[in-house]
C-alpha cells in the first residue's frame, strides 16, 4: 500500500458536520494501509467573506495583502480537520503550502507552482501521521511571500504533491460522482464516465466541464498521476483521468468521451479586413497586448471580388470590452469596416480522441444539430475535438441531440455508436 | 524620529470602520516621521467564533493544531490593515509572527518568546513600508510549528519587537484611554495616571488591573521599552509606563499609583496544621505538583496550647476544585483538622512605590476599610503594596473608600495626601 493524496473542496468542509464527515472518510484510508495526504480548500463561503470584508476596506484589494488575507480560510479548515480526525484516535498535522514546501513564482493572486520540496510532509507520514495541506496557497522563491494558485489552486496543490511523494493516486472529492458525458443539469440522461484518457479530459475541461479544471489535469499529465474524481457524500467510485485504464476497466477507450458545453464566451467579429499579410498578426498582438486569452479563432476565405474578408474569434464575456476598445485603436492602421461583438453564443464540444480513426462523427455531429433545429454560426476542431458555436438559447437542445445521437444517454443499450469497443 | 511600534487590541479592528479608523492612525505616525510597526490582534469576536468551531468537531481541541487554527485571526486583521493603509496611499506589508521573526519555545497555547529576529521587518520599514505584524503568535525555535503566545500575546509580541528594533516606544491602544488610579467602572471619580514606574505598574498587573498583562510590562522593564497605553478611539495621551518620566512629566513619582481589586480568587484554608519543620513544605509541593499558581500565602503563629496552626492561600477560582482535590491526598501524611474553601472573597491592593518611605501608609489603608465596615481577612504586603482579602460584597465600598482616603479622586484639590510631591 502506497501514499495516497486526497482532496476536499469548500463544499465537503462547509461546516462542522461535513469536517467531521470528511475525518472519518480519511481515517478510513488510512486504516486500509495507506499514508494519506490530504489537502483541503477553505470551509463553504469563507473565502467569499474575506473578499467581502477586503472590499469594505478598500475598493482595489492589493496583491500580496489580498493572498495574505485569503490564505487564512485554508488555515482554519485544515486545522479544524487535523483535531476531527484526531479525535477519531489517529494523528495528524496540518501544514500551510509554505510549510509543505509548495514554491511559487511570485504572481501574486494567480501564482504558478515551480517546485515541490515535501520534506516535511514526507517526514510527518512517516512518522504515521495523517498529513493535512492547505491548497491554493504557496510561498514565493525569491521574496518568501505567501502567494496563492487561483482558480483551481487547490487541485492543482493535490496533483503537485501527488507528484512530489510519487503517489499512487490523487483522489479529487467534490460534490458531484465524477465526470459525466455532459452536464447532468441539462442532459438527464448524462452518465458518469468510469475513466477517461488525460487527452480527453484535458479538451472536456478546456470546453466547458467545471469537474476539474485544465491546468490541474495538464499537471497529472506531465508527471503522469492518475486522478480519481468521486463524491465526499456518496463514497462510491467515480471517475478515473489516467493514461491508461484502471484495474478491470475495458481497455480501449470509448470513441466519444462527452459533450461540453460553454456560455461564458463572447463572440468579436472583425468586418472586411483587407486580406494581406500581417493584419490578422496585427489584430491579434492587440488584443495580446491587452493580456486577453482567446478561445477559437475562424478566418474564411475572403470574397474574390473585395479582397476583404472577416475574421471572428471567442474570448470570455469579461473580456469583451477591454477587446473591443483594444481593436478600435488598431483601426486606423487597418481600416476594416467594423466590429461586431455578440455574447448571446455558447459552444458545444464533442470530445473524443477516438474521432480521429471515425471519419463518420462530424456528419453525425452535424445532422444531429440540424435536426434539432440549430444553426451553427462557427466551427473550430482539434484532432480529438469539435467545437461549434450557436445562439446561446439553443444550448440545452443542442447538448441533448448530440448526447443522444453518439449514444451517450445512459438508458440506451448501445453505449458507443461507433467502433464498438465499449466501455 | 525613530522608529515607533504600535498595537492595536482586537476591539479597535472589530469590523471595517475600525480597521479604517486605525490605518488613519497608523498614516498620521508615518506623515509625522517615524518609521512605522504596527502589532495587531485579531478583529473582535474572531477568536471566540474559532474556538466555537473547534469545539464542534473536537471536545478538546490539541495543542498544535489549536495554535494554527486561532493564529488565522490576525492574518486576516493584519492583510485588511494593510490594505486599508495602501487604500490611504500608504505602502504597507503584513507579516506573520514567523515571517516576523518571533522565535518562540514549543509550549502550544501558551509560548513564551525566546527570540525576536525582525530582519524582515526591519529591511521592511527601511524601504518605506509600514510594516503590519500578526500580534499573539510566533514559530517554535526546534520544530518550525506554529505557536500562540496565550493571554496578553499581542501585547507582548509588540514589546518584543519594540525591543528587538530599538523602538522609542511601544504605544498600546485599546478601548480605554489609559491605566486609572482604580477601575473606573467602579471608582467614578478615577483619575487617569500620566506616567507610572515599571515596578508599580507591575504590582498593579498582578493585583488585577486589566490594562496590561504583567508579563508584558516585566518585558518592557527588561529591555527598559518606554509603554504608551492609550485609546485608540480619543486620541488623547494615555498613561506612559517607564522607569523614569517623559518630557515634561514632573520628576518625582506619586506615593501611591493606585487601588487595585480582585475578586477572580478564591481562599483556601488548612485548618490544624501541626506546627513543625515540613508540614508547609508537603502542602505546597502538592499544590505545585497539581501545576497550580498561587497567589498569597498567610500563616499566623501557632496557638500555644495546641501547637496546631492554620495555613491560608489565595488562588484563581478556576483551580479551586483541584487543589481542594490534591490537598486531600495529603491529609494521612500531614493529619491537619479540615479544608475550608471561600470564593466569595475581593482582594483590594494599594500599590506606590511611595510607601516604602511613608510609615503612614498601611495605617490610613486599614482606617478607611475599618470606617467603611469592611473587615479584613488576610494581609499581605510587597515593598511597594499592600493586599487585604475582603468580603466580596465588600470590595466597591472598600475600593472607593481607600481611593478617598488616599486623595487619589479627580476632583480632590490634593492629588497626594503623604509627602506632596505632586504629580
Amino acid at each position: 500500500m502506497g501514499l495516497v493524496v486526497q482532496k476536499y473542496g469548500g463544499s465537503s468542509v462547509a461546516d462542522a458536520e461535513g469536517i467531521k464527515r470528511v475525518a472519518k472518510r480519511i481515517v478510513e484510508a488510512k486504516k486500509n494501509g495507506h499514508q494519506v495526504v490530504v489537502v483541503v480548500s477553505a470551509m463553504g463561503d469563507t473565502t467569499d467573506e474575506l473578499i467581502d470584508l477586503a472590499e469594505q476596506v478598500s475598493p482595489m484589494p492589493a496583491g500580496r495583502e489580498f493572498d495574505m488575507l485569503l490564505t487564512a480560510g485554508e488555515r482554519i479548515s485544515m486545522a479544524l480537520l487535523a483535531m476531527a480526525i484526531k479525535n477519531l484516535g489517529h494523528e495528524a498535522q496540518s501544514f500551510t503550502g509554505s510549510q509543505a514546501g509548495v514554491i511559487t513564482d511570485g504572481a501574486h493572486n494567480k501564482a504558478r507552482i515551480i517546485d515541490v520540496t515535501p520534506g516535511r510532509i514526507q517526514q510527518s507520514v512517516d512518522a504515521g501521521n495523517i498529513a493535512i495541506v492547505a491548497g491554493f496557497q504557496g510561498v514565493s522563491a525569491d521574496k518568501k511571500d505567501i502567494t496563492t494558485l487561483g482558480r483551481g489552486g487547490s487541485d492543482t496543490t493535490a496533483v503537485a504533491l501527488a507528484a512530489a511523494l510519487d503517489a499512487e493516486v490523487c483522489e479529487i472529492y467534490t460534490d458531484v460522482d465524477g465526470v459525466f458525458t455532459a452536464d447532468p443539469r441539462v442532459v438527464k440522461k448524462a452518465r458518469k464516465i468510469d475513466w477517461i484518457s488525460f487527452e480527453d479530459m484535458l479538451e472536456l475541461a478546456s470546453s466547458g466541464s467545471k469537474v476539474l479544471l485544465h491546468r490541474c489535469v495538464e499537471y497529472a499529465r506531465r508527471y503522469n498521476i492518475p486522478i480519481h474524481v468521486r463524491s465526499s457524500f456518496s463514497g462510491l467510485p467515480g471517475t478515473w483521468v489516467s493514461n491508461e485504464p484502471q484495474g478491470d476497466q475495458p481497455m480501449e477507450q470509448a470513441i466519444i468521451s462527452g459533450v461540453a458545453h460553454d456560455t461564458s464566451e463572447a463572440k468579436v467579429t472583425v468586418v472586411g479586413v483587407p486580406d494581406k499579410p500581417g493584419e490578422a498578426a496585427t489584430i491579434f498582438r492587440a488584443i495580446a497586448d491587452a493580456d486577453i486569452n482567446i478561445d477559437m479563432v475562424v478566418q474564411n476565405v475572403s470574397a474574390a471580388t473585395t479582397g476583404l474578408t472577416d475574421i471572428s474569434f471567442t474570448l470570455p464575456k469579461t473580456e469583451g470590452r477591454k477587446a473591443i476598445e483594444a481593436l478600435e485603436k488598431t483601426k486606423p492602421g487597418i481600416g476594416f469596416d467594423s466590429l461586431r461583438y455578440d455574447d448571446q453564443i455558447a459552444k458545444i464540444s464533442l470530445v473524443g480522441a477516438g474521432m480521429k480513426t471515425n471519419p463518420g462523427v462530424t456528419a453525425t455531429f452535424f445532422e444531429a444539430l440540424s435536426n434539432a433545429g440549430v444553426n451553427i454560426e462557427l466551427i473550430s476542431t482539434s484532432e480529438i475535438r469539435i467545437s461549434v458555436v450557436t445562439r446561446a438559447d439553443d444550448v440545452q437542445d443542442a447538448v441533448r441531440a448530440v448526447h443522444t445521437a453518439f449514444g451517450l444517454d445512459s438508458e440506451s443499450d448501445e453505449a458507443v455508436v461507433y467502433g464498438g469497443t465499449g466501455r
